[in-house]
């Protein structure tokens, strides 16, 4: 193992410095790689897209409020000056430990150093057949067809003159009552009532209704109750009805079936609930725990191996603190920072400490001028929780032009209700 | 037929209006459905697509200069406040002209006047093989195909270790010498030289090599021989090479064949080339052009059936100046104007005039700060052209919100170099 001393690479010259690998361009990968902009490493950053994702506002693009460029950032934009980088758009397929070099559909990478920060996926709960019925929403392309559902669901109810079918196409099913499940709900319910109010002639998109149905006893779980229920009631003024306590038993064309045995009529499903870890622990050959996420000790390493971290949604963490550290954007920021902060103090030979989560808070907006926002035992509701959300997501947005311009559509859509990204795009086209 | 003599509808009531069934929301489609706002007619806009394109700025996508929503405009949208136009979002499958109804995929709509505006595709020249290794440029999701190769070949030519596949990759070879070609090749040329130069570690972007060929004696043939020869040096000076009276005999994943023997090898390849009209004339069972479009009379009516109009890109039209009538965006959105014009004369009882273009001139685009516009005799090229090209494209643009948007992007490229569409979606994604 390369430098863990912090003498060997001393008797190196520049062209073989150590090598650190970092795979995943998120939030933890991107902050991992900016924050070794000045160490002496030689840093290869792998990612199977070309962008780096704001994750927080993918539901946005599926509600046609934002164009895709708007929230992604093209990885070698934002590294273009950070000379101690390359960037392979190629996809891992394996790792190999013993000889420490991770095998791309391309490549053989040897690493000094490894960051895992490959992410996670939505699940269907080993039901995969779901799946056409009920897109989720963790990929671009995943919120492009979103999109297309819901705006062709309000087209075809245009069309159609059968009364059933309108009733069908205008109903929406969202499964899982967490922050994405409940931002889907508010948007389409916003979509409905006030941005497409006028552009129907056949029918009155008012009258769209739309279900989040959420398994455990009540939506937002990781947020207090009294935010979780306030919640609920700016969704309910919106038109969106909560379901809850009823798991998705199947989906099919028609709508989903609920474990009580009833039934909710819906043209478009929306999966919004089932993480699944990216297939890292696969390649490092790792047991996981249920959600496919490698269990990492308080340094973020593997197991037995200083040299290979495991961060962001691909790990499940304890903290040194105890606390679990949860699976959102500003908790994978601070690990891939811990991480590459570990990389130099290993290089120089230090001790690292261990890992502390910081607990910023947790947001979830409902609609316009609505949202909640927890801020330890704090809550905040209504429209101070929305300009805060609003503020947070264009400050934590990667690249000025972005911030600037998702600024300047939420003044336009908040003057003319205008959501201004509704194309169907995609097949056919 | 109804209303021809402007006495028939004076004896219905407003729940019987004339019917204008309009197909395409193209230019023209769109531009005679606003002219019609304060006619008492009751509209049907039927388009297989949800947005009207704005097509001259397609190679914009397809170069990642602009997003998808930056040129297109949601057809519901642009006609909320018109009362009397519902829109279908439908697939034309034939037209019952003894019935006088359109067959959708949903419905027989009854019309009493018609206006066929369904524009034109690209054309293989019988050669469909061609098509999975040169996508044409007429889609929105044939633009982010494009862009989607163009990127990815330089990510490949990163990650590729071996010279001769990397050179491939960095070569880019455009079918077609008119506007479209040109616009193509200036954005290509940038996107290499400027936007992408510091963003790749193992080989230099700026030696990309792209070839622009035109069957033809020279490029832009719309133009004056003083503007094409303009033209060609401002590519020149971008590094495109022009390849003139050079037919493409075939098209392979390596590149294309010339009709002279040569090859010229090339990753991706791009048909800038080849419009055939849409299949109206099927519909119509009316006789075509070379070009597949119906040859219309000087009230661009489809001979013997004075309330059927064909319009833009589908019609071939020598107006009543005998002068031949280009297939552009002004031409298409001046015959929109005229057919609804003459619907109006036709309720009202009055006799319609003949068509007659009028020719505001021609332009395109080579790159930043460089341009050719031609008005009638007159030719403009360089900066001065370039400025005129940008002011009459954001001007023409649809919807003020893209108009903003669009503007404030070109400013920051301008003061960049930065295109911020750069993401590779569609496929895998």
């Amino acid at each position: 193992m390369h430098g863990v001393t912090g003498s060997l690479q001393l008797n190196k010259n520049v062209a073989s410095r150590p090598r650190v690998v970092i795979l995943g361009a998120g939030f933890g990968g991107l902050n991992a790689t900016l924050t070794l902009k000045h160490a002496p490493v030689d840093i290869t950053l792998i990612d199977r897209r070309n962008y780096h994702l704001f994750q927080p506002l993918l539901y946005q693009v599926a509600t046609a409020g934002l164009s895709p460029a708007q929230i992604a950032s093209p990885i070698r934009r934002i590294v273009a000056a950070q000379r101690n980088v390359t960037v392979f758009m190629d996809r891992v397929w394996d790792i190999d430990l013993a000889r420490e070099e991770v095998i791309t559909s391309q490549r053989r990478i040897p690493y000094d150093y490894l960051i895992v920060a490959t992410g996670a996926r939505h699940t269907y709960f080993g039901k995969d057949d779901w799946e056409i019925f009920a897109p989720g929403l963790k990929k671009i392309d995943e919120a492009i067809e979103i999109r297309r559902r819901i705006l062709l669901a309000f087209e075809q109810a245009e069309i159609t003159e059968d009364v059933e079918t309108r009733r069908r196409l205008l109903s929406f099913a969202i499964i899982g009552g967490g922050p994405t499940g409940v931002e889907m709900a508010g948007a389409i319910a916003e979509l409905a009532k006030k941005t497409v109010v006028r552009d129907f002639r056949n029918f009155d998109p008012g009258q769209a209704r739309i279900f989040l149905i959420e398994a455990g006893p009540r939506i937002l779980p990781s947020f207090s109750e009294r935010l979780a229920e306030s919640a609920r009631r700016q969704l309910e003024k919106l038109g969106v009805q909560t379901v809850v306590n009823q798991a998705v038993t199947a989906c099919d064309q028609k709508g989903v079936a609920l474990r009580n045995g009833s039934r909710i009529d819906a043209a478009t499903i929306i999966l919004a609930a089932g993480v699944m870890a990216s297939p890292a622990a696969k390649w490092l050959k790792v047991p996981t725990d249920r959600a496919g996420r490698i269990i990492v000790e308080t340094r973020l390493n593997l197991p037995g191996r200083r040299n290979v971290f495991v961060i962001g949604d691909t790990a499940s963490v304890t903290d040194a603190r105890k606390r679990v550290v949860p699976g959102v954007a500003p908790a994978a920021k601070q690990m891939g920072r811990y991480a590459a902060r570990a990389i130099i103090a290993l290089l120089e030979g230090r001790e690292t400490q261990h890992f502390v989560y910081r607990d910023y808070g947790d947001l979830a907006t409902i609609g316009r001028k609505s949202a909640v926002v927890q801020i330890r035992r704090f809550g905040i509701t209504g429209v101070p929780a929305w300009f805060l959300w609003s503020f947070a997501h264009i400050w934590f947005l990667v690249g000025f032009r972005n911030r600037v311009s998702v600024f300047l559509d939420w003044i336009w859509s908040y003057v003319t209700y205008q959501r201004d990204a509704r194309l169907i795009t995609g097949r056919e086209g």
